[in-house]
Formats: structure tokens, C-alpha cells, sequence
């Protein structure tokens, strides 16, 4: 059976090449590209044979030199250096294939869906976003409609629980979860998003994609392997995606770089449970740095695997999230009050009372019934006062008659 | 045997009438004692038979104009006629005696150790405060040696268990901790002060007033009748105190009045457990209205008894409180660190390395050693900065070489 290729821009070709060669958040490579163009970078870095053109070695390091960049990254031929070995293997061609073959396919800056949101990140914008799947990638541009969730890898129970709700909550709001993949609460996230998604599936597809993991290595793989069936579900019906070229294995340097991603991606952050030096902290500092919404869901004092959310609480003035509609509240959906509405401890019943009303009403008693001037005497209030108050309060059922005398009433 | 009574100043005999006659937080009854003194004050209203003195009446208003009270409450002849049938009752010497038989006295604002935070309140001050028991009443004029952790009346096992931590270390510090003598969070918080104090006795009293009781009714009495045991225990080793006068029953708007007074004299404010329409909201927003510190305890989502907490983190910006350090520093007190130290995920060990040495570190095999050529290639980094690297990984034992090939190392 003879396939047909699909033809590849020229835009394309470089993005996937220099996705494959460039590490993820190398402000030397963003900065050639944007000096350059994709086309033009491309075939600096794979034409290098040991000499630096000077003009973009020049603008290069003008170009950096009003970030924060650290001085030794500003320097062109240095990055030629590091790319010089993975330039003399990209296929780019055949990696676009590869994904084409997958049932996905890559967005660049130059695609009308690309993620504007990405601006934020400046020069440590991703180079090419790759994905793989069945949801719309047209999702990725709308930042107001994706929350993204992480946590710790080792997840407690409470930690579980509460994901599980807050997600199903969001999910069901029409709203899509973005997760890193990992154990314990990723896997959390994404497996109740796909859980809530199902209730709105048409013809086996679900009406958007209710999850979405950003991954720090090729979508060729699955990883982490204990993650393998959760991944391929999320495929299947919805997206995964990751800024890396297929056949990059995911290091920590990738997965520190790959929740930059998910922060710039959407509007809120939501850490659900993170341990006092969880990554998913750094996930939530990148989206607090960039302007991102970041809320973090309390805990036990007693609980190390929520110390990280208690500690962004503090230190990030992150939002505390309790329920889905706080939840949906930091990406400004708003969704109906559930909160409160608990029972009242001291002053249920009385709410709307004036302070004179509220003295009188203290000073009625249960039993004995007392007349006007003593309760005048009582409560503190001149004797107009008590009489116009009996009345308001014989009104709201709080006081009743005998005679002259009065005493408290209970309504209903 | 006959006891020789205390001589009383004209000032005390006045506040204490002016105690037991006006409601705590009347600002007519406040203006007028700042317009005419204490001691006119308690004359005109004590020799008042329908006639209101028309220069008062007319400073009393202006007084008035320029804060936020009420319309009604401006003028002076309505509060001579709510103050007339208790005027006539009043016998603030009798109260006096009763108090120094009882093992106390007053404060008044004409006293060195009148504690001065009270001016926070402007016109809502107290305009005498009673005490009882055996501490030092000097400590009420320092409040950053004050805290005041407060808490719902039906506390949780979690709560008690926090409140009672919290507590026990910051009394270890020396801290004072106040509360309003409530049951649940409140009992819970005054017996811990009392435990923890007890570790610093000389001679059967505590070096300082561990714990201060802020009750709502006169100090002849113990309320909640639950409690008398307890608040017996604290006005022995510290103190009880209060801004009516003995003879005073503790009513709703006592109770509500009294919230700001345990908010005023601290510099800060610790809810530890608290339902959604707790009564130690309205402490925490007294303390966060007059500018102090005010923080809350975190805990499960799912715990109706922690909502109230989660709701001062939200809406009034507390400060979420994990131990007793986060709660000394509150009041500016440093403790030693206590927090985190848990065990890292993502980044234990590496802290430290610069961003190539990280991408090495990913590269290094665990089994099959690799040679410089080929760790550049995979880490995508410049010979010489594998090189480089190698030998800095090395000495903190992360690398080793076998021959020219290198794998990754564990150190320890």
C-alpha cells in the first residue's frame, strides 16, 4: 500500500529541525530565529563547519543583550557549538512524517492557531508546538478556556479526592484540563477530565477535548510507562502535545522547561496537592511570573504532600481554591454559589437587626415575662425605643406579649 | 475584721458608672465623655431629668459629623434618654470594691498601663477596662507581646489538635495568647497557654500572663457556666478581663463588641479552625479593619469547620498559618525555621548546577558508559562544555569515567 507524503512548507521543515536540535527554553536559538527567520536559522545551524557569521553573531548578542539572558548564552558561535553534533542528524522531513503516520501533525508561529499566549514567555517561546490526537488544536489559542491542574507524584487520598472533584467540576463547566502526564496528580487530573469529558461525547468524540497533557519528551513515546494507558485514552480522545521533535527523550531539564508550557498555555494554574519542593511548583511560579492566574487547594498543616500549596499560598499570594467554582473563578468563568450557606453561629436569624433592635432582643427573657420599663432599664434604651423595637420584633416572631410584659419568641 | 476600703479617684468612680451605664461601643456615650471628660460626663447623664444640655448637645453632633456613625446615634438627648433608667441604678464605688475583693481592678485611659492600641478603634474605644486575676497588667500596653487566636465553638478534633501546637509554641516564646474564653477553639487555646505556660513557673506564677481571657459580661461571674473551671484556672495564673462593669450579663451585642476588643489590643490575629459564619470572623475583621495582622489556619476543603478560614485566606487577604512560627511571625516575632526541609522531588541533589551541566547530568547513562563525542550529541551541548562539565560532575560524585567513557554516579 503506497502512502502519500504530505507536503511540508519550508517553514515547517525548519521548525521540526530546529525543534529536534534546539533545547527547549535556549534564548541563543530563539534569538537566531527571530533575527533570522525559521529558514534561514535552519541553515546556519546546519551549515556550520566551525565559522560564526559576524552579522548575526552581532545581532544575536544585541538582540540579547536587553533581556536577562546570562552573558555566556548571548554568544551565537557558542550555540552553533551545541547544536553542531544534533544538526548532523535532524530529518526534520521524516520526523513530520513520523507524527503525520501518528495521526498528528505540528503548529508553528506562522499557523493561524498557533498559541498567541506564548508572547508571554518572550524569547523562551516554544519553537514549534507538535500534537498528536483527535481534539481541535484550535483549543490551544483560547487561554480563558483551559485551567491547567498539577500536583506532587505521590498523591495522598485528600490530594486524589480533591483533583478528582475539582476537575470533574471544571470539565463539566465546558472547560479543558491541562496536565504534565506524571503520576499522582497528573494522572488524577487527566483521568477524571476523560471521566467528565465522556458525559458530552457524541459519536465516541467527546464535544471538546476535556484534557489535554503537555509532554517533555517526542509524542512517539509514552512516558512515564506506568502512564502508558492514560496517555494513549487522552490521545485517543482528546490531545497530547509537546514543543520537542518526536524521538527526543524527555530529561529534567525538558520537564522543568515543559511546565513553562503549561503555565503560558492557560489563563489559570490550579495546584490541587504539591509537597514543599514539588515541581509543580515550578509550574505555578512560571504562571504566577508571566501574569497567569495561580491558585493552590488547602490542606492538613499536618499533610507534607499540601505543604507546597500552603507554602504558594503564602510566599506566591496564590488563591486558595476549596471547590470547581473557585476553580473556575480564576480563569473568569463564573460559575453557580455553592459556597457557604453553612449554619450560622452567632448571629443567624438576626442578620438586618438594627443595634437598638439587637440590644432589646438580647434583653428579653425566656421566662418571667418583663415590661417595657424594665427592659428599658435592661437593654440600655429609652422607652420609645423599646416599644417601637417589641413591635419590629414581634413582627420577625423574636417577641411576644403577656398583657403588659414581654418576652422572647422563636419563629417557625 | 474590717478591711480598710481603697480610696477611689473622681476619674475611676466616673469611668466605672460610665462602664456599667453605657453600651461598649455607644459613640454618643464615647463623644460625650471625650467632649465634656469623664467626670462631667458622668454627671450630666447621672443628673439627667429630660433636659439636655444644649452646648454638649450641639458638640456631641459635631463630634459626630465627621466619622461614620449613624444619624440617630449623633445626638445627645437620645442616648441621655437610653442611658436614664440605668443611670439611676449605677453605683460604680460598690462596683470598685467588688472588684478589688475579687482580686482586681480597672484600667482607664488616665492609667500609664491604659493599653494606647486602643486608639485604633477612634471613638469605638472601651472607656474603662476591668481585670482580674493575678498576671501582670502591664503586658496589655505591649502588643506585639499579644496574639489572639481564635476559632469556632464546635471545634473539630483538627482544630483542637492545631490550636493547641500553635499555641503551646508561641507561648514558648514568650508570647501572650488572648482569646475569648468560648468553648471549642477558644477553651482550647486558653488551656494550651495555660499547659505551656506552666513549663516557665517560679513559685507557682508564670514569668508572664500566658493566656488572657476577653470576656463579654462582668468578671463576677464565669461564662459560659462550662467553662468556670477554666476561667477560674486563668484568672489564677493570668488574667480575665473585660470592659463592663461587674453585674454586667454577657449579651449578643456584648459578645460582638467584645470581638474588637481582642482584636484591638493585639498586633495580630490568628483564626485556627473557624465555620463559614463563624463568630471569630468578626474578630478577624476588626483586626484586619484597624490594620493588624491577621492569618488563618488551612485545612480540608471538605471540613465545614474550616470554611470560615478558607474565607478569610480569600476574601480578606488573611495570611494562611501552618505553625507556630508562620503564627509568631504575625506579630513580628522570628522564630527559628521550622518549615519545609521535606523531601525534594524534581530537584534534590541538583540545586546548584548551572543549565549545562544540568543537560549533561540528563545525558549520562546509568549502564553502557558514553563517550565526550556522544554525550555532546545527546545533551546537545559543545565538547568543550561536556569536558567542563564532566570533571564538576564528577567532583560532587554524580559522574564517573571508565576509561574516556562516562556514566552517571550517586553520590553517598
Amino acid at each position: 500500500m503506497t502512502k502519500t507524503k504530505p507536503a511540508f512548507k519550508p517553514t515547517q521543515i525548519a521548525r521540526a529541525g530546529l525543534s529536534k536540535i534546539i533545547e527547549p527554553n535556549d534564548p541563543t536559538g530563539s534569538a537566531l530565529v527571530a533575527i533570522a527567520g525559521p529558514i534561514e536559522a535552519y541553515r546556519i545551524i546546519t551549515t556550520y563547519t566551525g565559522t560564526t557569521p559576524p552579522t548575526e553573531q552581532q545581532q544575536v548578542s544585541e538582540f540579547l543583550d536587553d533581556t536577562e539572558t546570562p552573558r555566556a548564552d548571548r554568544k551565537l558561535d557558542a550555540g552553533l557549538e551545541r547544536w553542531k553534533a544534533r544538526a548532523a542528524l535532524a530529518d526534520p522531513a521524516h520526523d513530520l512524517d513520523t507524527m503525520a503516520l501518528l495521526g498528528g501533525g505540528m503548529l508553528t508561529p506562522e499557523d493561524e492557531e498557533w498559541p498567541e499566549q506564548f508572547d508571554a514567555l518572550g524569547p523562551a517561546a516554544p519553537l514549534a508546538l507538535w500534537w498528536r490526537g483527535n481534539g481541535n488544536v484550535g483549543i490551544l489559542s483560547h487561554p480563558e478556556r483551559l485551567l491547567a491542574v498539577v500536583g506532587s507524584r505521590d498523591a495522598t487520598e485528600y490530594g486524589r479526592q480533591v483533583t478528582s472533584d475539582i476537575v470533574s467540576g471544571v470539565v463539566g463547566r465546558g472547560i479543558t484540563v491541562l496536565s504534565g502526564g506524571a503520576y499522582g496528580i497528573d494522572a488524577c487530573a487527566h483521568a477524571a477530565a476523560l471521566d467528565a469529558g465522556r458525559l458530552g461525547v457524541e459519536d465516541g468524540v467527546p464535544a471538546f477535548p476535556p484534557t489535554i497533557a503537555v509532554m517533555a519528551g517526542g509524542l512517539d513515546r509514552y512516558y512515564p510507562e506506568g502512564n502508558t494507558e492514560l496517555l494513549r485514552s487522552i490521545q485517543r480522545a482528546a490531545l497530547i502535545i509537546a514543543e520537542v521533535a518526536p524521538g527526543t527523550t524527555p530529561t529534567r531539564w525538558r520537564f522543568l522547561a515543559r511546565n513553562r508550557v503549561i503555565a503560558a498555555l492557560c489563563a489559570g494554574t490550579l495546584v490541587t496537592e504539591a509537597r514543599w519542593r514539588s515541581g509543580a511548583l515550578s509550574t505555578a511560579r512560571h504562571a504566577a511570573g508571566i501574569g497567569r492566574e495561580l491558585g493552590a487547594v488547602p490542606g492538613s498543616i499536618y499533610s507534607a504532600n499540601s505543604a507546597g500549596c500552603h507554602r504558594l499560598l503564602r510566599e506566591a499570594a496564590a488563591i486558595p481554591v476549596t471547590d470547581a467554582a473557585e476553580a473556575l473563578e480564576l480563569i473568569k468563568v463564573s460559575a453557580p454559589a455553592t459556597s457557604g450557606g453553612t449554619a450560622d453561629e452567632d448571629i443567624r436569624d438576626y442578620d438586618g437587626l438594627n443595634v437598638q433592635d439587637l440590644l432589646l432582643l438580647d434583653a428579653l427573657p425566656n421566662n418571667r415575662p418583663r415590661s417595657p420599663d424594665e427592659l428599658a432599664a435592661t437593654a440600655g434604651l429609652g422607652i420609645g425605643a423599646v416599644l417601637g423595637g417589641l413591635s419590629r420584633l414581634a413582627g420577625r416572631g423574636l417577641a411576644r406579649s403577656t398583657g403588659e410584659a414581654w418576652s422572647r419568641a422563636y419563629p417557625g
